[in-house]
């Protein structure tokens, strides 16, 4: 808990909820008859509304991006390095939204709030959205907000998609699509990482076939490891051996199974505190949504042709160490943006900390992200 | 099942155990009083004793490295590529000796064996052996077998931390040391790996603390997982998506959680045939030996000090896609050896197929390992 609120803050923040009553069709071809999204907003919209800018999270990401919720919050949002007075995405000039995508389990409509008009979860029955899905309902909630462009729309990892899925079907809508450590699409080994996941947790007896709210319980142990694998995939080989190497917690082998290296350790703790504030049908629902993502298979596998309807400027930004979404992936997009004669910038940022480095405060990425957003913040009217 | 027997192979081979009553001190502490050894020999020991060979296998290998065990077996044992008339291992040539190591569970003492002189299954109680303590049963064994000396020890993975151990342990025992796909020690990423498989294991509620086999079940789930996982890292990211891209079993999304992608199927099908031969126990006390070989840690962590008793050739083979024992790890090997003067070839083979690449016929491999061989024939007396 910070005493005071660190000066680059957005400081004290709350989570707003807007409630749509219009029924949201979906590309699976269900329709959600109504539903909640919650959202958090730093920043002033100006006049002209022209400095609005959307932020969109990740796999286990939320709505609460920056600040803090109280004085005795212990973390900040999830992008605090990145949002902010005086941070690239600066508080003082822009109006940031950020809201819990459809399906998340922070407020958003999802499979542990209440089916419309029953006492009942959605749980398992929740539908699978999709990117599209998520970027549908993200443009509601900014007619409801009254934006009519936003001046960028910035996301990292699953975020990123969003942010590609933006440019190509709402065009006229996003001015800069800034595409942070993602991917065109998921490769095989992405899948099976999610798939195992899936099977953690859809395995684990507490599971419930879903309904373990309903039965009082929580498939703990399966979202614990799925977290964990996460984890790994989250960082690089590297990485792991700068912070964890091969230490003995207690300096020497215990020729048993509990915790011995310090990396098991750690892993077993960033198990723990997750199933604490993550909801295991949202994990799954997420994995499905990465998945799925692939914006080219509708265009004959040809990604260029897929962002051929963009008018957005774009930045895309890759992590050397970055082996979940690698700087390869990036290119590809890069490369598709090129081919499609789209305006794209792109920065491959040397850094050892692997997928996770699109959250961190690293002096390249940070300059490069800064700079672009202060001649983005130029075109404010 | 083949009809006839292909030409290249042993053909027909039997298991055969070896019971030991000379206590075996481990490096944990504990002692095992008495023990047993499956094992498997292929060709004929020659006069002089000259032409004996020890296979070591990896992490979910055991004895039945080569040939079959009836006409109706339909695979044979897994380094069939390497090992038969006229293959690298040339059985009209070489005596080969294959084990499965102590703590296995295909008939050497291990956990879902008796123990001595009780009804009672191991199970969870047999103590955790170092790649050290087998290189100590296998020598008891080569002297059973009335083996001097080997020409040479052979391994891949697991099996390679053997052949370096051994080259230090008991150098004038071991002419040549042909190292793997191996590592002289596991990255804080390999031991994150492992951890979560132990994690799948020991958190089924069917693991039963590890007495499951008196319960009459089987951490089905956990197990599973394991295997999954172990999978993901034992291939290539390009050979996922050669062999699987994002190939849907139905050629369409079907927005639900039963097998939709290709590579969910494989995966899902390797680990259920995987629960029906390999015991979790047994699984957990490999991970853990993988885990704790790391022969410079006695030697003030420099691996050259650690392996300067060694007397051997040693041939180290890497392959450039394996992620799990990356050629970097090779080369640690071989730049240690080269400090420490030993005799040292070392090939990168250019490889899509990841750590899996050692137990396939790919013919750079098959050459270099060949023509090795063939000079280690010369030197049979």
């Amino acid at each position: 808990m910070p005493d005071t609120l660190p000066p680059d803050s957005v400081g004290i923040v709350e989570s707003k909820s807007m409630h749509f009553d219009k029924p949201l069709q979906l590309e699976c071809g269900k329709t959600l008859p109504e539903y909640d999204i919650a959202y958090e907003t730093y920043g002033e919209l100006n006049d002209s509304g022209s400095n609005a800018i959307l932020i969109c999270h990740a796999l286990s990401g939320d709505q609460h991006a920056a600040g803090y919720h109280s004085m005795e919050d212990r973390k900040p949002g999830w992008w605090e390095s990145s949002i902010g007075p005086g941070k690239p995405i600066d508080t003082r000039r822009f109006f940031v939204v950020s809201m819990n995508n459809l399906g998340g389990c922070k407020g958003s409509s999802g499979p542990n709030t209440k089916r419309p008009g029953t006492d009942k979860y959605w749980g398992p029955d929740f539908p699978i959205v999709t990117v599209k899905d998520w970027v549908n309902s993200q443009q509601r909630l900014m007619q409801v907000l009254g934006i009519e462009h936003w001046l960028a729309i910035i996301g990292g990892s699953l975020g990123g998609m969003q942010v590609m899925q933006w440019s190509i079907d709402y065009p006229d809508a996003i001015r800069h699509a800034i595409v942070i450590a993602a991917s065109p699409k998921l490769t095989a080994q992405n899948i099976a990482f999610n798939e195992v996941a899936r099977q953690a947790i859809m395995s684990d007896p507490d599971f419930n076939h879903g309904h373990y709210l309903e039965k009082n319980t929580i498939p703990r142990r399966g979202l614990m490891l799925a977290r964990m694998l996460g984890h790994i995939t989250y960082l690089s080989d590297d990485s792991m051996r700068e912070k964890f190497g091969r230490e003995l917690r207690e300096g020497k082998l215990n020729f048993g199974f509990d915790v011995e290296f310090q990396v098991e350790s750690y892993l077993r703790y960033q198990g723990h505190t997750f199933v604490e504030r993550f909801d295991a049908n949202t994990y799954l629902l997420m994995t499905k949504t990465l998945d799925y993502f692939d914006p080219a298979r509708d265009h004959g596998d040809d990604l260029a042709t897929a962002l051929s309807s963009a008018t957005a400027n774009f930045m895309v930004i890759s992590f050397t160490s970055d082996w979940r979404f690698s700087p390869q992936r990036s290119r590809e997009i890069v490369k598709a943006l090129i081919k499609a004669k789209k305006q794209v910038s792109y920065v491959e940022v040397e850094a050892q900390h692997g997928h996770d480095a699109f959250l961190m405060p690293i002096p390249h990425y940070m300059n490069v992200f800064h700079n672009y957003m202060q001649n983005v913040s130029g075109e404010i009217e």
